[in-house]
Protein backbone atom coordinates (compact mmCIF):
# COMPACT_ATOMS: atom_id res chain seq x y z
CA UNK A 1 0.00 0.00 0.00
CA UNK A 2 1.32 3.44 -0.93
CA UNK A 3 2.16 5.89 1.80
CA UNK A 4 -0.32 8.71 2.31
CA UNK A 5 0.96 12.21 3.07
CA UNK A 6 -1.61 14.66 4.44
CA UNK A 7 -0.62 18.34 4.39
CA UNK A 8 -1.84 21.78 3.33
CA UNK A 9 -1.90 21.76 -0.47
CA UNK A 10 -0.57 25.23 -1.24
CA UNK A 11 2.63 25.60 0.80
CA UNK A 12 5.79 23.50 1.13
CA UNK A 13 5.76 24.04 4.92
CA UNK A 14 6.56 21.10 7.16
CA UNK A 15 5.07 18.66 4.66
CA UNK A 16 8.05 19.23 2.39
CA UNK A 17 10.47 17.61 4.84
CA UNK A 18 8.46 14.40 4.49
CA UNK A 19 7.88 14.79 0.76
CA UNK A 20 11.61 15.14 0.09
CA UNK A 21 12.31 11.85 1.86
CA UNK A 22 9.60 10.04 -0.11
CA UNK A 23 10.72 11.58 -3.41
CA UNK A 24 14.41 10.88 -2.81
CA UNK A 25 13.63 7.25 -2.02
CA UNK A 26 11.44 7.01 -5.11
CA UNK A 27 8.62 5.21 -3.33
CA UNK A 28 4.97 5.55 -4.34
CA UNK A 29 2.93 7.91 -2.20
CA UNK A 30 -0.31 9.81 -2.40
CA UNK A 31 -0.22 13.54 -1.65
CA UNK A 32 -3.75 13.23 -0.34
CA UNK A 33 -4.94 16.81 0.05
CA UNK A 34 -3.69 17.78 -3.41
CA UNK A 35 -5.92 15.14 -4.98
CA UNK A 36 -9.53 15.89 -5.85
CA UNK A 37 -11.90 15.33 -2.95
CA UNK A 38 -13.83 12.11 -3.12
CA UNK A 39 -12.65 8.54 -2.90
CA UNK A 40 -11.32 9.36 0.55
CA UNK A 41 -8.92 12.00 -0.79
CA UNK A 42 -8.66 15.79 -0.74
CA UNK A 43 -9.01 18.10 2.22
CA UNK A 44 -11.85 16.10 3.84
CA UNK A 45 -9.48 13.16 4.27
CA UNK A 46 -7.00 15.25 6.25
CA UNK A 47 -9.68 16.97 8.29
CA UNK A 48 -11.09 13.56 9.18
CA UNK A 49 -7.74 12.54 10.69
CA UNK A 50 -7.37 15.79 12.62
CA UNK A 51 -10.93 16.43 13.72
CA UNK A 52 -13.15 13.34 13.62
CA UNK A 53 -13.92 11.97 17.05
CA UNK A 54 -13.78 8.42 15.73
CA UNK A 55 -9.99 8.73 15.26
CA UNK A 56 -8.50 7.14 18.35
CA UNK A 57 -5.06 8.74 18.13
CA UNK A 58 -5.56 12.05 16.29
CA UNK A 59 -2.43 14.07 15.46
CA UNK A 60 -2.35 17.60 16.87
CA UNK A 61 -1.52 19.05 13.45
CA UNK A 62 -0.35 18.13 9.99
CA UNK A 63 1.78 16.81 8.33
CA UNK A 64 0.38 13.36 8.93
CA UNK A 65 1.73 10.17 7.37
CA UNK A 66 -0.53 7.16 7.01
CA UNK A 67 1.38 3.90 6.63
CA UNK A 68 -1.13 1.08 6.68
CA UNK A 69 -2.70 1.16 10.13
CA UNK A 70 -0.18 3.67 11.48
CA UNK A 71 -1.26 7.32 11.56
CA UNK A 72 1.74 9.46 12.48
CA UNK A 73 1.89 13.17 13.20
CA UNK A 74 4.90 15.37 14.00
CA UNK A 75 7.42 15.76 11.17
CA UNK A 76 10.35 14.38 13.16
CA UNK A 77 8.35 11.32 14.27
CA UNK A 78 7.32 10.65 10.67
CA UNK A 79 10.96 10.76 9.55
CA UNK A 80 12.01 8.61 12.51
CA UNK A 81 9.57 6.01 11.21
CA UNK A 82 10.41 6.40 7.52
CA UNK A 83 14.18 6.60 7.89
CA UNK A 84 14.94 2.87 8.20
CA UNK A 85 12.22 1.90 5.72
CA UNK A 86 13.53 4.25 3.03
CA UNK A 87 17.24 3.65 3.68
CA UNK A 88 17.61 7.25 4.82
CA UNK A 89 19.33 6.61 8.15
CA UNK A 90 22.26 4.51 9.34
CA UNK A 91 21.76 1.06 10.84
CA UNK A 92 23.31 1.60 14.27
CA UNK A 93 21.31 2.87 17.23
CA UNK A 94 23.89 5.62 17.68
CA UNK A 95 23.46 6.85 14.09
CA UNK A 96 19.68 6.72 14.36
CA UNK A 97 19.59 8.72 17.57
CA UNK A 98 22.08 11.27 16.25
CA UNK A 99 20.16 11.71 13.00
CA UNK A 100 16.95 12.22 15.00
CA UNK A 101 18.71 14.68 17.30
CA UNK A 102 19.85 16.71 14.29
CA UNK A 103 16.32 16.58 12.86
CA UNK A 104 14.84 17.89 16.11
CA UNK A 105 17.32 20.77 16.07
CA UNK A 106 16.30 21.56 12.49
CA UNK A 107 12.68 21.53 13.71
CA UNK A 108 13.56 23.99 16.46
CA UNK A 109 15.08 26.36 13.94
CA UNK A 110 12.01 26.04 11.70
CA UNK A 111 9.83 27.29 14.56
CA UNK A 112 12.14 30.24 15.14
CA UNK A 113 12.19 31.11 11.43
CA UNK A 114 8.38 31.05 11.39
CA UNK A 115 8.11 33.17 14.48
CA UNK A 116 10.12 35.99 12.88
CA UNK A 117 6.98 36.96 10.97
CA UNK A 118 4.50 35.79 13.63
CA UNK A 119 6.10 36.62 16.99
CA UNK A 120 2.81 37.43 18.74
CA UNK A 121 0.31 34.90 17.42
CA UNK A 122 0.04 32.51 14.50
CA UNK A 123 -3.63 33.37 14.14
CA UNK A 124 -3.01 37.11 13.71
CA UNK A 125 -2.15 38.87 10.45
CA UNK A 126 1.45 39.87 9.80
CA UNK A 127 0.35 43.47 9.54
CA UNK A 128 -0.91 43.32 13.11
CA UNK A 129 2.51 42.29 14.44
CA UNK A 130 4.89 43.90 11.97
CA UNK A 131 6.69 46.06 14.54
CA UNK A 132 7.29 43.05 16.77
CA UNK A 133 8.32 41.00 13.74
CA UNK A 134 11.04 43.50 12.90
CA UNK A 135 12.50 43.23 16.39
CA UNK A 136 12.31 39.44 16.46
CA UNK A 137 13.75 39.09 12.95
CA UNK A 138 16.71 41.28 13.90
CA UNK A 139 17.42 39.07 16.89
CA UNK A 140 17.00 35.97 14.72
CA UNK A 141 19.42 37.22 12.06
CA UNK A 142 22.06 38.45 14.50
CA UNK A 143 21.96 35.67 17.07
CA UNK A 144 19.96 32.59 16.19
CA UNK A 145 20.71 32.22 12.48
CA UNK A 146 24.41 32.55 13.23
CA UNK A 147 24.32 30.10 16.14
CA UNK A 148 22.35 27.38 14.36
CA UNK A 149 24.43 27.61 11.19
CA UNK A 150 27.67 27.48 13.16
CA UNK A 151 26.41 24.27 14.79
CA UNK A 152 25.46 22.65 11.48
CA UNK A 153 28.87 23.64 10.10
CA UNK A 154 30.62 22.21 13.16
CA UNK A 155 28.89 18.83 12.98
CA UNK A 156 29.65 18.62 9.24
CA UNK A 157 33.31 19.43 9.97
CA UNK A 158 33.47 16.77 12.67
CA UNK A 159 31.95 13.99 10.58
CA UNK A 160 35.11 12.09 9.60
CA UNK A 161 33.47 10.82 6.42
CA UNK A 162 33.40 14.38 5.08
CA UNK A 163 37.19 14.79 5.13
CA UNK A 164 37.58 13.92 1.47
CA UNK A 165 33.98 14.01 0.29
CA UNK A 166 32.98 16.38 -2.53
CA UNK A 167 29.58 16.89 -0.90
CA UNK A 168 29.38 16.68 2.90
CA UNK A 169 26.73 14.62 4.74
CA UNK A 170 25.46 15.10 8.29
CA UNK A 171 25.75 11.47 9.42
CA UNK A 172 28.22 8.99 7.94
CA UNK A 173 28.82 8.97 4.21
CA UNK A 174 25.27 8.53 2.85
CA UNK A 175 22.32 10.85 2.45
CA UNK A 176 20.03 10.77 5.50
CA UNK A 177 16.64 12.34 5.97
CA UNK A 178 18.41 15.02 8.04
CA UNK A 179 20.48 16.04 4.98
CA UNK A 180 17.29 16.48 2.98
CA UNK A 181 15.75 18.51 5.80
CA UNK A 182 18.81 20.72 6.21
CA UNK A 183 18.70 21.38 2.47
CA UNK A 184 15.06 22.45 2.79
CA UNK A 185 15.76 24.62 5.83
CA UNK A 186 18.60 26.44 4.04
CA UNK A 187 16.46 26.76 0.92
CA UNK A 188 13.71 28.36 2.99
CA UNK A 189 16.12 30.71 4.74
CA UNK A 190 17.54 31.79 1.36
CA UNK A 191 13.99 32.61 0.28
CA UNK A 192 13.03 34.46 3.44
CA UNK A 193 16.30 36.16 4.35
CA UNK A 194 18.43 36.18 1.18
CA UNK A 195 20.87 38.82 2.41
CA UNK A 196 21.43 37.48 5.89
CA UNK A 197 21.54 33.83 4.79
CA UNK A 198 24.05 34.40 1.99
CA UNK A 199 26.24 36.26 4.46
CA UNK A 200 26.10 33.50 7.07
CA UNK A 201 26.67 30.74 4.49
CA UNK A 202 30.02 32.32 3.60
CA UNK A 203 31.12 31.28 7.07
CA UNK A 204 29.46 27.87 6.73
CA UNK A 205 30.90 26.48 3.48
CA UNK A 206 30.03 22.87 4.26
CA UNK A 207 26.39 23.77 4.89
CA UNK A 208 26.40 25.63 1.57
CA UNK A 209 27.97 22.63 -0.18
CA UNK A 210 25.41 20.26 1.33
CA UNK A 211 22.58 22.52 0.14
CA UNK A 212 24.04 22.78 -3.38
CA UNK A 213 24.65 19.02 -3.52
CA UNK A 214 21.06 18.11 -2.69
CA UNK A 215 19.74 20.82 -5.05
CA UNK A 216 21.43 19.09 -8.00
CA UNK A 217 21.13 15.48 -6.80
CA UNK A 218 20.20 13.14 -9.62
CA UNK A 219 17.61 11.39 -7.44
CA UNK A 220 15.69 14.63 -7.02
CA UNK A 221 16.15 16.18 -10.46
CA UNK A 222 12.80 15.04 -11.85
CA UNK A 223 11.02 16.01 -8.66
CA UNK A 224 12.44 19.54 -8.56
CA UNK A 225 11.40 20.03 -12.20
CA UNK A 226 7.88 18.75 -11.54
CA UNK A 227 4.73 20.41 -10.29
CA UNK A 228 4.91 18.22 -7.22
CA UNK A 229 7.58 20.56 -5.83
CA UNK A 230 5.79 23.56 -4.32
CA UNK A 231 7.42 27.00 -4.40
CA UNK A 232 7.88 29.05 -1.25
CA UNK A 233 5.24 31.74 -0.90
CA UNK A 234 3.80 34.27 1.52
CA UNK A 235 1.50 31.78 3.23
CA UNK A 236 4.14 29.38 4.48
CA UNK A 237 6.73 29.05 7.21
CA UNK A 238 9.36 30.91 5.19
CA UNK A 239 8.08 34.25 3.90
CA UNK A 240 9.93 37.05 2.17
CA UNK A 241 9.33 40.37 3.86
CA UNK A 242 12.26 42.57 2.79
CA UNK A 243 11.91 44.62 5.97
CA UNK A 244 12.77 41.51 8.01
CA UNK A 245 16.00 40.83 6.13
CA UNK A 246 19.20 42.85 6.26
CA UNK B 1 27.39 2.57 34.66
CA UNK B 2 24.97 5.18 35.97
CA UNK B 3 23.25 7.52 33.55
CA UNK B 4 24.60 11.07 33.47
CA UNK B 5 22.19 13.99 33.14
CA UNK B 6 23.73 17.32 32.17
CA UNK B 7 21.54 20.39 32.65
CA UNK B 8 21.53 23.88 34.17
CA UNK B 9 21.67 23.39 37.94
CA UNK B 10 19.24 26.06 39.13
CA UNK B 11 16.08 25.56 37.08
CA UNK B 12 13.82 22.57 36.39
CA UNK B 13 13.60 23.57 32.72
CA UNK B 14 13.79 20.84 30.11
CA UNK B 15 16.08 18.77 32.32
CA UNK B 16 13.14 17.98 34.56
CA UNK B 17 11.36 15.96 31.86
CA UNK B 18 14.36 13.62 31.85
CA UNK B 19 14.86 13.71 35.61
CA UNK B 20 11.24 12.66 36.23
CA UNK B 21 11.69 9.58 34.02
CA UNK B 22 14.88 8.57 35.81
CA UNK B 23 13.38 9.20 39.25
CA UNK B 24 10.14 7.36 38.49
CA UNK B 25 12.11 4.34 37.26
CA UNK B 26 14.32 4.48 40.34
CA UNK B 27 17.54 3.99 38.41
CA UNK B 28 20.87 5.44 39.54
CA UNK B 29 21.93 8.62 37.76
CA UNK B 30 24.34 11.48 38.29
CA UNK B 31 22.94 15.01 38.02
CA UNK B 32 26.33 16.10 36.76
CA UNK B 33 26.22 19.90 36.87
CA UNK B 34 24.79 19.92 40.40
CA UNK B 35 27.82 18.02 41.67
CA UNK B 36 31.00 19.84 42.72
CA UNK B 37 33.33 20.52 39.83
CA UNK B 38 36.27 18.15 39.63
CA UNK B 39 36.35 14.44 38.94
CA UNK B 40 34.77 15.20 35.59
CA UNK B 41 31.63 16.68 37.19
CA UNK B 42 30.10 20.12 37.63
CA UNK B 43 29.55 22.77 34.98
CA UNK B 44 32.88 22.09 33.20
CA UNK B 45 31.65 18.59 32.33
CA UNK B 46 28.55 19.95 30.58
CA UNK B 47 30.44 22.74 28.85
CA UNK B 48 32.90 20.17 27.55
CA UNK B 49 30.08 18.25 25.83
CA UNK B 50 28.57 21.40 24.33
CA UNK B 51 31.68 23.36 23.40
CA UNK B 52 34.82 21.24 23.16
CA UNK B 53 35.93 20.67 19.59
CA UNK B 54 37.03 17.15 20.44
CA UNK B 55 33.39 16.08 20.86
CA UNK B 56 32.46 14.50 17.55
CA UNK B 57 28.69 14.77 17.91
CA UNK B 58 28.06 17.78 20.16
CA UNK B 59 24.45 18.47 21.17
CA UNK B 60 23.13 21.91 20.23
CA UNK B 61 21.94 22.54 23.79
CA UNK B 62 21.23 20.83 27.09
CA UNK B 63 19.73 18.66 28.50
CA UNK B 64 22.21 15.99 27.50
CA UNK B 65 22.08 12.37 28.60
CA UNK B 66 25.23 10.30 28.63
CA UNK B 67 24.56 6.56 28.54
CA UNK B 68 27.89 4.81 28.18
CA UNK B 69 29.26 5.86 24.82
CA UNK B 70 26.01 7.51 23.73
CA UNK B 71 25.76 11.29 24.15
CA UNK B 72 22.18 12.36 23.44
CA UNK B 73 20.75 15.86 23.21
CA UNK B 74 17.14 16.98 22.62
CA UNK B 75 14.71 16.11 25.41
CA UNK B 76 12.39 14.06 23.20
CA UNK B 77 15.30 12.06 21.75
CA UNK B 78 16.57 11.33 25.26
CA UNK B 79 13.14 10.04 26.30
CA UNK B 80 12.82 8.05 23.06
CA UNK B 81 16.05 6.30 24.08
CA UNK B 82 15.21 5.90 27.76
CA UNK B 83 11.58 4.83 27.33
CA UNK B 84 12.15 1.15 26.53
CA UNK B 85 15.09 0.85 28.93
CA UNK B 86 13.11 2.25 31.87
CA UNK B 87 9.83 0.51 31.06
CA UNK B 88 8.20 3.87 30.38
CA UNK B 89 6.73 3.12 26.96
CA UNK B 90 4.69 0.30 25.43
CA UNK B 91 6.31 -2.54 23.51
CA UNK B 92 4.58 -2.13 20.15
CA UNK B 93 5.96 0.11 17.43
CA UNK B 94 2.57 1.85 17.28
CA UNK B 95 2.64 2.68 20.99
CA UNK B 96 6.23 3.89 20.81
CA UNK B 97 5.55 6.20 17.89
CA UNK B 98 2.38 7.54 19.46
CA UNK B 99 4.10 8.20 22.79
CA UNK B 100 6.87 10.03 20.95
CA UNK B 101 4.35 12.02 18.94
CA UNK B 102 2.64 13.12 22.16
CA UNK B 103 6.03 14.03 23.64
CA UNK B 104 6.90 16.18 20.62
CA UNK B 105 3.59 17.99 20.97
CA UNK B 106 4.36 18.62 24.65
CA UNK B 107 7.74 19.99 23.53
CA UNK B 108 6.01 22.34 21.09
CA UNK B 109 3.83 23.71 23.87
CA UNK B 110 6.87 24.16 26.12
CA UNK B 111 8.43 26.44 23.48
CA UNK B 112 5.24 28.46 23.24
CA UNK B 113 4.97 28.77 27.03
CA UNK B 114 8.57 30.02 27.15
CA UNK B 115 8.03 32.50 24.36
CA UNK B 116 5.21 34.22 26.26
CA UNK B 117 7.87 35.95 28.37
CA UNK B 118 10.53 36.06 25.63
CA UNK B 119 8.65 36.71 22.35
CA UNK B 120 11.44 38.82 20.82
CA UNK B 121 14.68 37.18 21.85
CA UNK B 122 15.83 34.63 24.45
CA UNK B 123 19.00 36.68 24.99
CA UNK B 124 17.13 39.87 25.90
CA UNK B 125 15.80 40.79 29.33
CA UNK B 126 12.09 40.40 30.02
CA UNK B 127 11.90 44.11 30.77
CA UNK B 128 13.05 44.84 27.24
CA UNK B 129 10.16 42.89 25.71
CA UNK B 130 7.42 43.26 28.31
CA UNK B 131 4.94 44.99 26.00
CA UNK B 132 5.34 42.26 23.37
CA UNK B 133 5.16 39.60 26.10
CA UNK B 134 1.76 40.90 27.20
CA UNK B 135 0.40 40.59 23.67
CA UNK B 136 1.88 37.13 23.11
CA UNK B 137 0.73 35.87 26.51
CA UNK B 138 -2.81 37.02 25.79
CA UNK B 139 -2.80 35.09 22.51
CA UNK B 140 -1.30 32.09 24.28
CA UNK B 141 -3.93 32.06 27.02
CA UNK B 142 -6.88 32.63 24.69
CA UNK B 143 -5.91 30.40 21.80
CA UNK B 144 -2.95 28.10 22.31
CA UNK B 145 -3.44 27.01 25.94
CA UNK B 146 -7.04 26.15 25.14
CA UNK B 147 -6.19 24.29 21.95
CA UNK B 148 -3.36 22.21 23.41
CA UNK B 149 -5.33 21.30 26.54
CA UNK B 150 -8.37 20.31 24.48
CA UNK B 151 -6.12 17.96 22.49
CA UNK B 152 -4.60 16.36 25.59
CA UNK B 153 -8.11 15.92 27.01
CA UNK B 154 -9.33 14.39 23.74
CA UNK B 155 -6.56 11.82 23.54
CA UNK B 156 -7.10 10.88 27.19
CA UNK B 157 -10.82 10.47 26.48
CA UNK B 158 -10.14 8.30 23.46
CA UNK B 159 -7.71 5.96 25.22
CA UNK B 160 -10.00 2.98 25.86
CA UNK B 161 -7.95 1.97 28.89
CA UNK B 162 -9.07 5.12 30.68
CA UNK B 163 -12.77 4.22 30.60
CA UNK B 164 -12.76 2.80 34.10
CA UNK B 165 -9.37 3.96 35.38
CA UNK B 166 -9.20 6.13 38.50
CA UNK B 167 -6.22 7.98 37.02
CA UNK B 168 -6.03 8.35 33.24
CA UNK B 169 -2.89 7.59 31.19
CA UNK B 170 -1.95 8.92 27.77
CA UNK B 171 -1.00 5.59 26.19
CA UNK B 172 -2.42 2.25 27.28
CA UNK B 173 -2.88 1.54 30.95
CA UNK B 174 0.61 2.17 32.33
CA UNK B 175 2.60 5.30 33.08
CA UNK B 176 4.72 6.39 30.10
CA UNK B 177 7.35 9.10 29.91
CA UNK B 178 4.72 11.24 28.17
CA UNK B 179 2.50 11.08 31.28
CA UNK B 180 5.38 12.33 33.40
CA UNK B 181 6.07 15.11 30.91
CA UNK B 182 2.43 16.17 30.71
CA UNK B 183 2.39 16.33 34.51
CA UNK B 184 5.43 18.62 34.41
CA UNK B 185 3.98 20.78 31.66
CA UNK B 186 0.72 21.27 33.60
CA UNK B 187 2.69 21.91 36.79
CA UNK B 188 4.68 24.62 35.01
CA UNK B 189 1.56 26.18 33.52
CA UNK B 190 -0.07 26.26 36.96
CA UNK B 191 3.01 28.10 38.23
CA UNK B 192 3.22 30.57 35.36
CA UNK B 193 -0.46 31.15 34.59
CA UNK B 194 -2.39 30.04 37.69
CA UNK B 195 -5.63 31.81 36.77
CA UNK B 196 -5.76 30.81 33.11
CA UNK B 197 -4.60 27.26 33.75
CA UNK B 198 -7.07 26.54 36.54
CA UNK B 199 -9.82 27.85 34.28
CA UNK B 200 -8.82 25.65 31.34
CA UNK B 201 -8.35 22.58 33.54
CA UNK B 202 -12.02 22.77 34.54
CA UNK B 203 -12.77 21.86 30.94
CA UNK B 204 -10.04 19.22 30.89
CA UNK B 205 -10.84 17.02 33.89
CA UNK B 206 -8.80 14.07 32.66
CA UNK B 207 -5.70 16.22 32.24
CA UNK B 208 -6.27 17.53 35.77
CA UNK B 209 -6.68 13.97 37.08
CA UNK B 210 -3.50 12.83 35.34
CA UNK B 211 -1.60 15.76 36.88
CA UNK B 212 -2.97 15.04 40.35
CA UNK B 213 -2.25 11.33 40.00
CA UNK B 214 1.42 11.82 39.14
CA UNK B 215 1.78 14.48 41.86
CA UNK B 216 0.86 11.92 44.51
CA UNK B 217 2.34 8.82 42.87
CA UNK B 218 4.10 6.59 45.39
CA UNK B 219 7.07 6.14 43.06
CA UNK B 220 7.75 9.87 43.11
CA UNK B 221 6.86 10.72 46.72
CA UNK B 222 10.43 10.62 48.01
CA UNK B 223 11.69 12.54 45.02
CA UNK B 224 9.15 15.34 45.34
CA UNK B 225 10.04 15.70 49.05
CA UNK B 226 13.77 15.80 48.31
CA UNK B 227 16.14 18.60 47.35
CA UNK B 228 16.64 16.91 44.03
CA UNK B 229 13.29 18.35 42.88
CA UNK B 230 13.92 21.94 41.83
CA UNK B 231 11.21 24.55 42.30
CA UNK B 232 10.00 26.70 39.43
CA UNK B 233 11.55 30.16 39.50
CA UNK B 234 11.99 33.33 37.46
CA UNK B 235 14.97 32.02 35.49
CA UNK B 236 13.27 29.04 33.89
CA UNK B 237 10.90 28.19 31.08
CA UNK B 238 7.83 28.74 33.26
CA UNK B 239 7.92 32.14 35.00
CA UNK B 240 5.25 33.87 37.03
CA UNK B 241 4.66 37.39 35.81
CA UNK B 242 1.17 38.30 37.07
CA UNK B 243 0.73 40.74 34.19
CA UNK B 244 0.94 37.81 31.74
CA UNK B 245 -1.84 35.83 33.45
CA UNK B 246 -5.52 36.63 33.51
Amino acid sequence: MAYELHYWPSIPGRGEFVRLALEYAGVPYVDVVREDAGDGLGMPAMLHLLEDKSVRRPPFACPVLVDGKLVIGQTAAILLHLGPKLGLVGRSEADRLWTHQVQLTIADMVVEAHDTHHPIGSGLYYEDQEAEAKRRAEDFRKNRLTKFMAWFEAILERNPRNAEAAVPRLVGGSVSYADLSLFQLVDGLLYAFPKATKRVLKKAPKVAALHAGIARHRKLRDYFASERRLAFNQEGIFRRYPELDG
